[in-house]
C-alpha cells in the first residue's frame, strides 16, 4: 500500500505539534500507516526550509498553492492563523485532499459553513484539531458517563481560564480589538464546547455575561486605546438531555495556565477533572459504606485506552502533544474508513454556532436557542 | 458590671452551637463580660428541662414568651426553624432584648421588613448568624482585598454544593414543597451571599437558570410525589463597582459536603478559597520573578486574628463551631457599644432581597435588578 | 450524684485548651455529668485571679499545693512546663485526686516511672493529654485497619514537622540547650509514636539518625552559641507484629506548620493521613475494577463518631481545640468507670522509653531494642 | 556533516521510548542534527522487521552484534534486559560507537565497573538513560538550589513506591527471586538517587532497613514458594556536605503509582516534588510578611528550559516520554562535544555503588560508608 502523503501548513506552536505527531504516529501506533512526509508551507522560502529541515520534510515551499496541488500530497495539516483557514482548507478540498485544519474553523459563520459545504462536496475526510478530547483521561470518562458509573447527569459546569490577558498593562494587540472577535468567547469557549459536546452532544439555549476587566490598555507607541472586546464570559447552557450547565472563560484569571476544569454531576456520583493536571480525574460514586465515600483519584494508567500505547506502566503521564499524536492516528482510521473519534467539520460548525449564540444572547441581554 | 443574662430559644444543631459559644466566648477571648445562662426554651418542658441541663442553662421553659418575659434575660438567641423566626426576634424585640438570629430572616420577604422595623424601633441590636464571614481566614482574605493585595476585584466565582438532596430515591420532604421555598436559593445562596457582601459589597443585577434534577420522589406511605421546586441554581450577577459574578449552589451534587467554594479575580493576583478546608487559602500574585509565580496554600495562623486566641501555634486549625464563638464576641462588642462585625438586621434583608431577585428573573428569564 | 469538681494547674495553651473543654464537655456530650469548676492555680495570684475569672473557675490561687489540698476538686489537671509533672502530679495524686496531665510525662525517665509508681499506689484515673489519638478520622483510621480495610499492615511512615526552629537567626534558647533534651526528638516524636500506638501498638528496635541544621545560634546580648541538641531525627524502626516503620521529626522544617503525615500501607490497600488537614483522610483499597482505582479523600463526617456530638453534617469540619473536648470526655469516662480511650501513664511511660532508645541509638550508632 | 547513524537495541518500553525520541529529537529542538534511523535489532528477524519498520529504522537483525559491526551506525541504544547491557555495551564501545544505556548499568558491580572501563578506553560518549533528571521542572528546582532560593540544603527525604507487586497473590516471578537482586532497592533505588547526585552529589554513608511484606507467593503451577528478596527499603543517609536524607523506595505500595516525592530542607525555605504530578513542584520562601508566608505550586512554563522547545504556553504539561527526547539531546550535544547534562558511566557506577553499600548496610545491621 501505498503511504499516506503528508503536507504541512503553517509551523507555528501548532505546526510543530502536527509535525510531532506525523513523526510520532506509526512509533506509538504501530496499527497504522507511517506516513511519508512530503510538502511543508511557510510564509517565506527560507523560514520553509528551515522548518521543513527541522520537521523532517522532503519539501519545503512559499506557496501554500503549489503544496495542495502536489500530487504527491494525499493530506494536509492546516495550521495557519484562523482567518486563513477556510481558503487553505477550502482549495485542499477542492483539490482531492484530506483535511487537518485546526480550531476554530474560521471568525466567521459563514466561512465556516462553507468549509462544511466544501467538505461534504469532496467525500474527503475533514477534521478540525479538538486534541483535548483525546486525552485518555476524558476518553475513560466518557466511557464511565456512558456505563451509568454517575447515573443520569443532570448538572455541569466548566471553567476555561489562562492569564496571558491578565495584566492591565500589557500592551493592546489584535485580540483586544473588535476584529479579533468576541475575546475569550472565540479564544476559549470552542475548546470547553468540544468537551461538552463529546461527552453530552450540543447545547440548545443559552444567557451570557462578558466581562471587561479593563477598559483600556497602552499602546506600544504611547497613550492608550479603548479595548474592544471582553477577556471573560459566563454562559448559562441548557444542554441536549435537559442538562443544565454553566461555563465560564477568563483569558485575565491571573495564576490559571491551562486550566480547563470540568464537573459532572449525576444522580449516582460525579466526576472533576482539571486539564491543569490532565493524567488524573476524580470520581464519586454514592455506593457502599457511607463512612468510607469519598472522591477517589485516579491517575491515567494503561487501561485507560491509548495510554498503554505510550507507557505501560501507570501514573507516569503523557503531555499535551502527546494527545495530538493519538488525534492523528484517529485521522488516519478515519482515511483508512475505520471507525474512529474525530471532530467533524460538522460537528464543528455546531460548536461555533453555539459560540455565536452566546454572544447574541449576550447582546440581547437574554435567553437565546441555538438552532440545529 | 451586670453579666449579660443570655435566652436561648432552640435547642438544634444552631441552638447547641449557641450554647457552645456562650459557654465559651470568656475562656476564648478573655476581653469580654462572662455572659449568664439563664434561660432556655425549647418545644415541650422535658426537653427544655433536659437541655438546659446539658447546656448549662439555670432556668427551662416550653414557653418561649416566658423567656423573652424574664427581666433577667437581656439578649435572645433564636435558633428555631426559619418559620418562627419573625415571631419571636420581633417580641424579644419589643420587650428590649437584644436577638441574635439565625439566618434567614424569614421565609416571606414581607415579615423580614417587620424584623429590620421591629429593630429599629428597638433600638436593640440585632445580628443574623452569619458564621462564616467569622472564619479569620476570611477575614484576612477581606484585609488582602481591601490592601489591594491582588489589585482591583474584577471577576469572582463562588459555589455552595452539598449533597443531602443527590438521591432521587430520599424520600419527598418538605424540602422539596414549594412551601419550603425556592430550593436551593433558599436554603444555600444566602451563605455566599454573605460571604460576597463581606468582601464586595451588594448584588445589583442577575440573571438565573435553576435545575430540578429529579422530577419526582418517593413517599414514604408508598407512591411518588412531583418536586415542587429546585435543589440548583446558577446566576450570573453584577455586584457593586462592576464586578462580574457567577453564583452557583446545588443541593444535590455528589461528593460535595459543605463545599463553598470561591475565587475572586483581581489586576494584581487571584484568591481561591473552598470551606470544605476552611484552614486555608491560595494566594496568587504576579509578583516577582515568572519562574516562581504559582499559587500560595496559607495555612491559618496566629497572624490571622482572632485564630490566635484560639490557637498559638499555626497550621493548626479551627473547627466550624468555634466561628460561632468568634460571632458571639462580635455581637458583645455590638452589645457594648464597641466596633464589631456583623450582619445586622438591615444587611441581612438585603441579602435575602437579592434571592428573591434571583427567583424572579428565574421566572421572568431575564435580568433583574436588585433595587436598594 | 455529686458533680465532679475540677482543678486545673497552668494556663498557658495547654491550660486554656483543658478549660475550654471543662466548659464544653457536658454541652457537647450530655451524656456526662457537667464538671464544676473549682480551683485554678497560676504562679502568681494576679494572673491567678484573672485566668480564674477568664476561664470560670470558683477559686484561684497562687499555691498550686492549696489547689490539691482543696477537698472540692476530684481531678487536677496538670498543664505546666515539663519539668514540673512530676512533684504535681504525684502529688495530686497522693492526695486522691485523679490526673490528667499534659505530655510528655516529664523530662527524666526516672520522674515518670515515679509518676507511674504513684498512679498505681493511688487506685486513681492517671491519663495524659494525647489528643491526636481523639481526631474522630483518627478513631475511624483505626476502625478500618482493625477490619482489615487495608489488609495486614506491613509498612509505615509517619513525618512530624513543624518550623519554629527553621530561622538559622532565632535566637537561642532553652530549647537548644541540652538541658532542654534531645531536641525534635523530645519535642515531637511523642505525638507521632501516641499514633503508631493507638494503631498498631509498641516499637521494639529502632536505630536513628539526628539532624543539627545549625551549629550555633545568636544570643540576644550580642555572640553566638553552639546548640546543644538537634532539630531533626530520623529513625528506622520495627513495631509490634513485625511492622517496619520510618519516623521522620523535625522542628526547622520551613513551610511545616502542623505536619503530622501518616502512611499506612497494608496487603489489600492503604491510607494516608495529614494533621493540617485533620478532617480527611484518603483510603486506597484494591478492590474492584482497575480502571476506577485510585485513593478516596474521606471528609470527617457524623458516622465518624463522636463527630457527630459536634456537627450533624459532614464536611464542615472540627478544630484542634474539639480533640480536647473529646478526650476530657473519655476522662470522664474512665473516672466513671466506663470504657474509654485514653493514653494512661502506663502506655504513655512506654511511648516515652520509645523515645530514650532512639536517643540511644544515635549515640551507639546501631539497632537498639526497646525492652518491655 | 554526515548524518548520525542510529542503532537501537532492544524493542520494550524503553527501545520504544529511544525510537520516539530519535524521530522527535530534531522537530522538537531544531539545534541538532536529525539523526538517520539505520539499524534495529531484536531477539528474532521476524520481531525485528515489525519494530524496524513501526519504529522507522531502515535495516533490522535479530543478530546484535551485525548492528554493532554496521558501519553505518554511530550511537548504539541499549534498552534489552539488565543482564545484557554489560556485553552489549562493551561490544558496542569497543567497535568504536558512542552508547546510551537504559539505568541501571548491571546486576553485578564487576560488571558495571568493565563497562565504565571501556568507555574510558573508548573515548567514545557513554552516557546512563537516568531521564527524571531531564525535567524541566526538576531542572529548575537544580536552578533554584543553586541559587540558593532555599538557603543551605541541610535535610532531604525522597520516596520511591509502586505497587506492582502489593499484591500477596501476585505470583511468583524472577523478581522475588534471589538473583533479581536485592529487590526495591535495585529496581528503584537508583532513579531518586540520580535525582539525589543531580541536585546534591554523592550518598557517603548509610543505614538501612528492608522489607518483606510477604514472605511466599503463589507458584502459577501451583503451590508456594518463599520470597528471596524485599520489595521495599528505608535508608537513613549522609550525603555530601553533611546533608542528612531518608530514602524510602516501596514496590508494594498499594496506591502507588509511579510517586518519587522528593522534600527539600534549607535553611530560607523548602521545595517538594512527587513524580507522579511531573509538572508541577511547590516552593515556600521564608519571605516577606508571615501572613502570606506559604507553599507556592508552580506549574511548569516556558521560563523552564526547554519546557519552551515543545510548548510555549504555561501549564499545559510534558508527558514522560518527552523527558527521553530531551536526554537524547543531551546525548547529541554530548557527542557534538558541547556541554551537556548526562549521567556517564562513572556517574552511574557511583550510583550503583550506593545501592550495595546500602544492601550490605541491612545485611550488617550498622552504618556503612561509601568510598569513593
Amino acid at each position: 500500500m501505498k503511504q499516506l502523503g503528508v503536507g504541512l501548513i503553517g509551523t507555528g506552536y501548532m505546526g510543530k505539534c502536527h509535525a510531532l505527531a506525523w513523526n510520532a504516529v506509526k512509533t506509538v501506533f504501530g496499527d497504522v500507516e507511517r506516513p511519508r512526509l512530503v510538502h511543508l508551507a511557510e510564509a517565506n522560502a527560507e523560514l520553509a526550509a528551515a522548518r521543513g529541515a527541522e520537521f523532517g520534510f522532503e519539501k519545503a515551499t512559499a506557496d501554500w498553492r503549489a503544496l495542495i496541488a502536489d500530487p504527491e500530497v494525499d493530506v494536509v495539516s492546516v495550521t495557519t492563523p484562523n482567518q486563513f483557514h477556510a481558503e487553505m482548507a477550502i482549495a485542499a478540498l477542492q483539490a482531492g485532499k484530506h483535511v487537518w485544519c485546526e480550531k476554530p474553523m474560521a471568525p466567521s459563520y459563514v466561512d465556516a459553513e462553507r468549509m462544511l459545504e466544501a467538505a461534504r462536496a469532496s467525500g474527503k475526510v475533514a477534521v478540525l484539531g479538538y486534541n483535548y478530547i483525546q486525552n485518555p483521561v476524558m476518553r475513560h470518562i466518557k466511557v464511565l458517563v456512558g456505563e451509568g458509573a454517575i447515573g443520569k447527569v443532570n448538572h455541569i459546569r466548566v471553567e476555561m481560564d489562562e492569564d496571558f490577558m491578565a495584566d492591565p498593562e500589557g500592551f493592546f494587540y489584535w485580540k483586544s480589538a473588535l476584529a479579533g472577535g468576541y475575546g475569550a468567547l472565540d479564544d476559549f469557549a470552542v475548546h470547553p464546547l468540544s468537551l461538552l459536546w463529546f461527552l453530552f452532544g450540543h447545547v440548545e439555549a443559552v444567557v451570557t455575561d462578558m466581562v471587561k476587566p479593563y477598559p483600556d490598555r497602552p499602546l506600544q507607541q504611547g497613550g492608550r486605546k479603548a479595548v474592544e472586546n471582553h477577556d471573560g464570559a459566563n454562559v448559562l447552557m441548557r444542554l441536549a438531555g435537559g442538562i443544565s450547565g454553566v461555563l465560564m472563560v477568563n483569558r485575565a484569571a491571573w495564576g490559571r495556565k491551562g486550566r480547563i476544569a470540568l464537573q459532572i454531576f449525576g444522580s449516582k456520583g460525579s466526576i472533576t477533572y482539571d486539564q491543569e493536571r490532565m493524567n488524573e480525574f476524580d470520581l464519586y460514586q454514592a455506593e457502599g459504606r457511607g463512612t468510607e465515600q469519598g472522591y477517589r483519584k485516579i491517575l491515567a494508567a494503561p487501561a485507560h485506552a491509548p495510554y498503554d500505547r505510550f507507557i505501560p506502566a501507570p501514573g507516569h503521564g503523557l503531555g499535551f502533544n502527546d494527545l495530538k499524536i493519538i488525534e492523528c492516528r484517529e485521522l488516519l482510521r478515519a482515511i483508512a474508513g475505520e471507525p474512529s473519534s474525530t471532530v467533524s467539520f460538522a460537528d464543528g460548525l455546531r460548536i461555533e454556532k453555539s459560540v455565536h449564540a452566546m454572544a447574541k444572547a449576550f447582546h440581547e441581554r437574554g435567553w437565546v436557542t441555538v438552532d440545529d
